[in-house]
């Protein structure tokens, strides 16, 4: 045993005997429900000795954490039946999955989510064998399991998770449980700070336990060895008032965590009320406990001589050979037998009453509270209409429009409408990202220090911007999985700050889509802008575009990715989105002054189709054309058309097909993903046969591979992002990476058989146009006029006159 | 002017006069060379007023940081020449890239580096006008400024980086800035922990200096605007020495910082020499410095009625249209001005001597100090020789070994002959993922508090162990840049808690490859294990193979990725990898018992190589095959070769080329990567046109991805995981990703021509083995024995008797 800070004197705490006697019962009933999972696959009541066959042959799942969880756990239950709370339960160590479902079971919630798995004997051998169990549930806490929001793997987001829920809950107490593992993480140390982003008159509150069990897999905890008072300094610095309970003496245990918890319980409700009742609103010192409990609380001490119980070797299972080994098995046993079930479990195998008067009712219970299946609680947003925001597109291909600053008139009366179920998410670049209008309706949210010039902050503000992509979106994925409604928008290359933070969501998504009970929730949407092609002034550090590469490795059926080649087709796309539902959808959108394409009715029904021949900049006259220009992003698009531009200069007869891709998903095939074109389809826009020019957004290869089963591939040819940058101009970033219009121009020359014979002149006049541009730009220090001021002239093109080369048709 | 705090009555520095004067003209200097580079691209000494065409068209750049950066500079300067440190400087806020070129300017060592940046005018002149300028230089710190280790950019990684600086350079001091936007991160947050890690004696010192300039973009910053008593705490919990320097006037600053600097060296100094001189090992609290100055100190106070200095109006360029407007010409010009060019730049444009006087000299400099150019110091590593790890391997297919386990034998002997440049990092992972034995030569890094049965901790140790993925690699990233070597060993699906992390170095490395004065650096070594096909027990959370398709997005001349199929192929890779220079190599291994394929003589061989055929394993007889079964990743190759195994029973005249794969960019194009095969080479393998079955590790679309040009792709036929999984046994993971040896004799069966008409009853046979499989893991909880125990019989495979399917050959 670990040798736990000293309790000091004996607790004369707030509970009665019988109080305490229950709330242990309860305690023992979840360790011993715990054990049991971890170990048995029969005789789950010990009504005999334990045999080799009534242990698992394969023993997986985590020890350590659990009784923590479940301690805390019981408190809490008792907590919410006295003052009658609405409290959720995150808990970071997620891994500690059988208690939770231990306490689901407790509660009745489980055997009401799956009635299967009875409050009898049999239900509890079901209970015991499905954990960890081939067709039974995970051994992490997961989207299975009632009363949770996240699954137990990746760590770091409880305490984010916790305040997202918060948000907007008033009546709601999130208890958080942060493991002393997980405290370690970046994304975790930094949300602590999360408290100067809440309203107390507003949102709920966040009630953190910090449970120092003092180890992880195989080392212990930096939280646990610092001196503590270097902790509470620490903690205190975070914002928070700690209470410390430590110990390792079950009933000492037991009063002084109630004594904590009513103490944490009275301040938060105290802060509350001061600042509802019209005082006080500014930040104060949230309440906390910190919680030093032996890892493996409860379990057996020594096994063959080695430490287990408040030691590292508890983590996982204690000691694995239960099934071969008789002494093992005896310890087993020894250690279920120490919570005594027969005082827990009734003749039939049932919870006996003490243990079902501890929880409390119906959605109060913590497994069963509606907030953890936030689709229960999801309420559509009102949307203005946005096809009311539209910018006038007279000519397309002219204008100069900040797409993501035109979305922003539109968020802004979504705000409005919406000021209970939506927020904005950004780390410190809804400025930057061109959204700021919508700070005519909200503030940021900022319950820190404020001076007297400050710029929109206001602790009931609903613009949530930290300079922490993880807390950002661990807020988001919390406020989402909670029955609410949100945006994140971020610079593009550093989304992939939290790219392992979408696949835990994603993988959230696609099992929530099996689990019938779970109600579905408001996509989560990324608005990707300040992307790569205008990066030009930041650098190559800012330069990157393969989020979308990695979102297409998650299943098809929650990712969808949208590249809207201006502001009316940002709208349309973003309205879809926001009523979309189970999806993660990724938008990504210039904040740059650019040209406009297509007015509204034209942007509706172009991105409905989400892929679609332009007519208006095509040649073919609706006829097999010489070559397709396809191009999907902003930037890509202007270099197309510009490109074709040129084209129809040097040859009037050519005939080109100007596709473009607003849904990406649509390349793929129908059979890979819901969006995917069929075959047929496909090949109406690429052709079977004609050289296809595809300037795409992000890395060149992702179109390949969602298109290589195409009859048409071998003769597409892509240009995009080759991880060529620096800091340089905006379009120089496009001739670096050979998307620019010279060189697409060019690969159009090379690739439409026959034209090449015809066009040395018109290669060489581009050719030239290139150098000139590298010329221009190291002597300006910006891009040529003629791209500068480029804009799309009904087919008409820039007239060459000297230097206009041949025009005459290409054969085929 | 934001209120500073004030400093209280006049701090009695200890400066003198004309000290204080050479401190304040360098740090004039440095700011008014910061400014000329935002904005001026003609006259640089202001040798006549400020006309349009002196102003940059396009300014770009941040000048918010600049002064708080330069001021900082200064005074190490001073500190470096006093007490002849060693010093390097690791600026987070790497946006005020101006002021380290401004530093390095005076220095002389740009000049040095860049000859034809002279100090004089012309070379002034050239150094503003290449400074975010087409062909010049990026605007933030990056590979191309002499004295940084990374690219500003992305934040985080600032406090993670000094200390892998630190670590082994006893000598060093690494003065880091950390920005208050900067510490709002989750890396940054959680690496102030790393205080933790380090040991007085033989590492050297890192002094953080906290700047708080109070805004970000847009916002202001969370530790600028809490109670101060609070800041300090969190920072005393850190452990931490805060001393503060808050105010805006330069000579009260200058005597502060000064006081406040001697004071921090001088702590520095103690604790080492008490260390050292076989005193207190055990960690104090390190001293830091907050400095306290309004963000774009020294600039102009208002533009056009806007707050600017102290304000997050001058984060940027403060003001835009210097160049088209004549009172913002006239403001900027006042501004330069206002720090008296004239007193610091000869007729010449040289620094006046006093200013000169204030630098050390050589390599003293921080800007040319040889850790920042971390290839001038590296050393190989004294290798083993790697065969003598071998297992030994009478038959393929046999045994039952933990690859990483016999690395860890290799690593352990790496570790012993090089502990003094190389160290392994790990998240808590280093014993899970099967590297224990390297505990036999060294310790795992600890200086937290310690108890009598702790396992191997000690400051001295040589492993380094956080749970935070980001301070694992930015320590690994601190260490490699600085000179030395080392290898960071992650489960697989986690490591994208750094994919933004990776992208980052990989830019680093591109780009220094492409400047001739910086060394190559020691590669940045990733053994992913713990990996998708194995985290059957930790579920669905713990199963993500996607970090390959992230990396090989980033250049092919600096990524390489290796999957090694047993454990001398691990050897060999190791070896080949620990040699390299530049490049991220990924090594994904299992740590799990797995059989074993190759001797040593034919693993170094098949490595060598990269990709071959396995002889022993096919039956194609050197001549054309009937299929080939291609497969990368150890237990991919498993289920291939139990896959042949089971088809040489059915069809013992089937011919069949059994491929494996260690260089997964052999497959690649070899004018898209080095590694990459000729096409003759690669038709040599995999035909022009026979059917491939290819089980591979990860998402199966990589494979297309890298060979959709390839003349044979049409028929290639990848299965690999597409993201199923869940808590499940070992084998059950491959069955549900139909990467399983049933599901492959099956894709065999239906592809090769002529076959599927004769082998009703094999296919039937292998379907119903799945059944089985399903039921019989749901009854046992483990998977059936013909696979737990299957192992390679030479091709003889498992007879099936009463079930044996017709062995009719296939025609063709």
């Amino acid at each position: 045993m670990k040798p736990v800070q000293p309790v000091g004197t004996r607790v004369l705490g707030p509970l009665a005997p019988d109080e305490l006697d229950r709330i242990d019962a309860w305690w023992r009933a979840a360790n011993y429900l715990s054990v049991g999972q971890i170990y048995l696959m029969d005789n789950p009541l010990l009504r005999e000795p334990l045999r080799p066959e009534h242990v698992k042959p394969r023993l997986l799942g985590h020890w350590g954490t659990t009784p923590g969880l479940t301690f805390v756990y019981a408190h809490l239950n008792r907590a919410i039946r006295d003052r009658d709370l609405s409290m959720m339960y995150v808990i970071g160590p997620g891994h500690g999955g059988p208690g939770i479902v231990a306490a689901a079971y407790l509660d009745g919630t489980y055997t009401e989510t799956y009635p299967e798995i009875a409050q009898d004997e049999d239900g509890l051998r079901r209970l015991f064998r499905q954990f960890s169990f081939p067709g039974g549930i995970p051994s992490h806490v997961a989207p299975e399991t009632p009363g949770s929001i996240h699954e137990g793997g990746e760590l770091g987001y409880a305490l984010s998770h916790a305040y997202g829920a918060a948000f907007d809950n008033p009546d709601l107490v999130v208890a958080c449980v942060v493991g002393d593992g997980e405290a370690e993480t970046g994304p975790l140390a930094t949300s602590w700070h999360s408290n100067k982003f809440l309203d107390p008159r507003r949102d709920g509150a966040v009630l953190p336990v910090l449970h120092l069990n003092g180890y992880k897999i195989a080392n212990p905890t930096v939280l646990a060895r610092i001196p503590e008072t270097e902790l509470l300094s620490l903690l205190r610095g975070y914002g928070h008032t700690p209470y410390v309970v430590a110990g390792d003496d079950p009933a000492e245990m037991h009063q002084a965590f109630a004594a904590t918890l009513e103490r944490c319980l009275d301040e938060i409700r105290d802060i509350q009320q001061e600042a509802r009742g019209g005082g006080r609103v500014e930040r104060r010192p949230w309440p906390m406990i910190v919680l030093r409990t032996p890892k493996g609380w409860t379990g057996p001490q020594e096994v063959d001589g080695q430490r287990i119980e408040g030691y590292w070797r508890s983590h996982q299972v204690p000691f694995a050979d239960a099934r071969g080994n008789e002494s093992h098995r005896r310890i087993l046993e020894d250690w279920l037998r120490g919570y005594r079930p027969e005082e827990l479990f009734d003749g039939a195998g049932a919870p006996v009453p003490a243990i079902r008067d501890l929880h409390p009712a119906g959605g109060r219970r913590m497994s069963a509270i509606p907030h953890a299946n936030g689709g229960l609680l999801l309420r559509d947003l009102e949307l203005p209409d946005f096809t009311a925001y539209a910018v006038p597109v007279e000519t397309p291909g002219t204008g100069a429009v900040e797409a993501t600053r035109v979305l922003g008139t539109f968020l802004r009366d979504v705000m409005a409408r919406n000021a209970d179920r939506f927020r904005l998410f950004s780390p410190d670049e809804n400025n930057s990202n061109r959204l700021q209008d919508v700070l005519e309706v909200t503030d940021r949210a900022w319950n820190a220090e404020t001076l007297p010039y400050d710029d929109h902050l206001a602790p009931d503000g609903r613009v949530m911007e930290i300079l922490s992509e993880h807390t950002c979106e661990g807020w988001l994925e919390g406020y989402l999985l909670t029955g609410r409604h949100g945006l994140f928008s971020c610079y593009e290359a550093f989304v992939h700050v939290i790219d392992s933070m979408f696949n835990q969501h994603a993988k959230w998504l696609k099992t929530t889509n099996q689990i019938p009970w779970r109600r579905p929730i408001a996509s989560l949407n990324y608005l990707l802008t300040s992307h790569v092609w205008r990066q030009d002034h930041n650098g190559f550090s800012h330069q990157d575009p393969g989020f979308i590469d990695h979102v297409v490795n998650k299943k098809s059926d929650v990712i969808r990715v949208y590249l809207p080649p201006d502001a009316n087709c940002l709208l349309s796309v973003a309205d879809h989105c926001l009523r979309s539902r189970q999806y993660v959808n990724v938008i990504v959108a210039g904040k740059q002054p650019a040209l406009q394409y297509l007015d509204m009715d034209s942007a509706v029904e172009h991105c409905t189709k989400g892929i679609g021949i332009w007519d208006w900049a095509s040649s073919d006259g609706n006829e097999e054309p010489d070559v397709v220009m396809a191009c999907a992003g902003d930037v890509p698009t202007m270099e197309t058309l510009a490109a074709v531009d040129l084209l129809h200069g040097f040859f009037p007869d050519l005939r080109i097909r100007v596709v473009n891709v607003v849904d990406l998903m649509r390349l793929q095939d129908h059979r890979e993903h819901p969006h995917g074109l069929s075959d047929a389809d496909f090949d109406a826009l690429f052709t079977r046969d004609r050289p296809v020019i595809f300037a795409y957004h992000g890395y060149p290869w992702l179109i390949h591979r969602l298109t290589y089963r195409r009859t048409n591939h071998d003769n597409m040819h892509v240009r995009g992002y080759k991880e060529e940058g620096t800091t340089t101009t905006p379009f120089d970033m496009t001739v670096l990476n050979q998307v620019d219009r010279f060189d697409l121009a060019i690969d159009v020359i090379d690739r439409v058989p026959g034209l090449q014979a015809h066009a040395g002149q018109a290669r060489e006049w581009l050719r030239n146009r290139l150098i000139e541009h590298r010329r221009y730009i190291r002597e300006h220090g910006e891009d040529l006029p003629e791209v500068r001021h480029w804009q799309w002239q009904q087919g008409a093109g820039p007239r060459l006159t000297t230097e206009q080369p041949s025009t005459r048709t290409p054969e085929g």
